[in-house]
């Protein structure tokens, strides 16, 4: 398996595009993005928890219910929730793909991401479309991977390169989030494309499974978003015999996947909105996985805990602190917990208690952008990993006034 | 029912100090409080509900088993939480107020706050206390209420009178808590002191009703403390006829704990860690009550909100969010939205959706400090209150470096 270049346009039948249409005021921002597959491809997604779930999640689901789609559409700028007239705007925007794209209305997946509750006016995507679609090409991932940023610093794409059946595969995403990104799927905007052939079933069981310990383990504020999910479309195209139950091929599409997906994860929750530091806490020894992803989300979801790793400063005991109201069943008198990063690693708590260590090396470690922080429960043999960001003055300067 | 002065020292019996005895460095900050009462008192306690419990605590626990106490020690600077020889450090705090006092170890309820997993020195305790104890008397409530200080900007302090039996009845309470607060006590330290005669049994009774509408329903931070607590003592020298049952004198003895336990929650929650407002978020409407206390809990927590407040941002979206992903079983369609303060009222969301609103007078009401967030959920009964504050760039600097 490599990494290669392309994102979304990686794999064989996939082009992009990504315009300014005009949804926003700011004119060098683009806010409308299009991927396109030349044939139909198998396609799964999953959405958001929030009961209050945006009208292109619906809009979405509702055409998906075949496990095909050819296209994605996607703007920025604006949620198209909470809005009366939303649900009839998501599917005037699946039309307007459809018509200049010469594709089925059915067969385009459509997202939002942006302010709730403002009306989403529909003429800039409707005389946007003719660009867009006209611009389509192979190496549109960019552009697209813009076109869906909010308050996102880093555009966020990967694509690697991995062989099924002697056939190379190729597999590529795009991905927005920033801010309203916790556990409970499907909190930020993801896009995989493949050119794999598998089947409907067998990509919704790849996906759904994938999640659980990838875009579910990912915090920046434990505010769960109304608009996000994540889809994947595979094509076929690099003609392996289609995938359509378990076993070897299966395996190697998964962990594709999940290098895809860990990769995107860790882009997204190291450009939390005004994040320094990407924190990748670490459980292992837990009773089960279960325990280890409650206690793992538990401490990076913790402000206090976050404020300290933008501050550099070796608290651990709001990490034990965490642990205690996680609600994990843990014996906490036999935690152990260290801080690591690329300038080596410091044990700083053993058994529940603190252990003499260096100040001076503790701040060296943390003043790293990549943190982990491991923690040792010493029961079984559960483990689990989750992904979060510092908590920064500028996460507030973004939040405190997002709409002006 | 009146507000009186005298803070914990406003009941009969009730004398009380604060010193600086050095356990922080900052001379010139009082670091060591204590309360005592003439007789023996009924007394109960509640606790946080972190597996991590701070060494006091369980000290506390052992000494209230016969729910009666006499004196409350407590220290800031340092939480004695963490630490191989917390408990032993604990009972030492007993035994040596208990010596100087001239009571009974176990008649000492012993707290202490601050940082987690550094040992407490006994020294400046055992040197301070006979100047603590010799200061104690009926004006000292301000310097105990000085002394349990940690982030906190301001006292916490209140007292009321009232009558049962004909009897004039006094009640009073200090408060600390301003990081680390969320709901599941005992997210804070607040002792309150009465002269109201009443038995063992239904002062626990009636504190255990009462946090679940008070002290539960404040959040700062999500992050759940491991060494909070709320006790009350109550020494009986009003000389009311004992209250041992429920009845009239016990409903007016719950609404004089009540007048005092939330007016310390909107203190707390007013100065939590870096805050600038008070959010106060009231739900009606609810299927039950429960219902309406975890829809309200959901949206004080919201990081994205309560930055929204930061910045006077009327953006009510965020509230939905907040509602849409709190679990509460909600018809979001029904869901009406409005913001309060000095400045006058403005719905800006009905039946789940946005109205047009001024965003002028919004930013009006708004850019007061105290801010009330009205939801109507338009189903049953059910109404429950939250407090929180505002998410700042100083709980960031509070919280990036809260050790040095």
């Amino acid at each position: 398996m490599k990494i290669i270049e392309g994102g979304v346009c990686a794999a064989k039948g996939f082009t992009a595009n990504g315009i300014h249409a005009g949804i926003r005021k700011n004119k060098t921002k683009r806010d409308l993005s299009l991927i396109l597959s030349e044939v139909p491809a198998s396609s799964a997604a999953v959405y958001t928890t929030n009961l209050v779930k945006g009208a292109p999640l619906k809009v979405t689901r509702a055409n998906l219910l075949n496990g095909i789609a050819r296209a994605v559409v996607c703007n920025s700028g604006n949620a198209n929730t909470c809005n009366a007239n939303g649900i009839e705007i998501a599917k005037e925007m699946c039309q307007i793909v459809a018509d200049e794209a010469n594709i089925k209305e059915e067969d385009v997946i459509v997202a939002s991401t942006g302010v709730i509750g403002q009306p989403l006016v529909i003429d800039p995507i409707k005389n946007g479309m003719k660009e867009l679609v006209a611009g389509l090409n192979k190496n549109g991932s960019d552009n697209a991977a813009e076109g869906i940023m909010t308050t996102d610093t880093v555009k966020k794409e990967i694509a690697i390169e991995f062989e099924i059946d002697g056939k190379t595969c190729r597999m590529g995403g795009i991905a927005k989030g920033s801010g309203m990104i916790h556990p409970n799927m499907a909190t930020m905007l993801v896009f995989i494309t493949t050119d794999v052939k598998i089947s409907p079933e067998m990509i919704k069981k790849a996906l759904s499974s994938d999640i659980q310990n990838t875009f579910n383990m990912v915090s920046v504020d434990g505010d769960t978003s109304t608009n996000d999910m994540v889809c994947i479309l595979a094509n076929g195209m690099a003609d392996n015999s289609e995938i359509t139950s378990e076993g070897k091929a299966f395996d190697k599409f998964m962990k594709a996947l999940n290098t895809v997906t860990v990769y995107l994860c860790k882009m997204i929750a190291g450009d939390g909105e005004g994040a320094t530091k990407l924190l990748e806490c670490k459980v292992s020894g837990a009773k089960d996985d279960k325990t280890a992803k409650i206690v793992a989300k538990s401490v990076i979801c913790s402000s206090l805990l976050k404020a300290a790793m933008f501050g550099a400063d070796a608290n651990w005991g709001r990490i034990l602190c965490a642990i205690g109201y996680s609600g994990a069943d843990v014996d906490v008198e036999k935690v152990d917990v260290s801080f690591k990063s690329c300038k080596g690693e410091i044990l700083v708590c053993k058994n529940g208690a603190g252990v003499d260590f260096s100040e001076e090396k503790a701040k060296q470690i943390l003043l790293e952008k990549e943190i982990e922080i491991l923690i040792s429960l010493n029961d079984k043999d559960g483990k689990a990993t989750a992904w979060g960001c510092d908590l920064t003055y500028d996460y507030v300067k973004i939040n405190g006034d997002y709409r002006t």
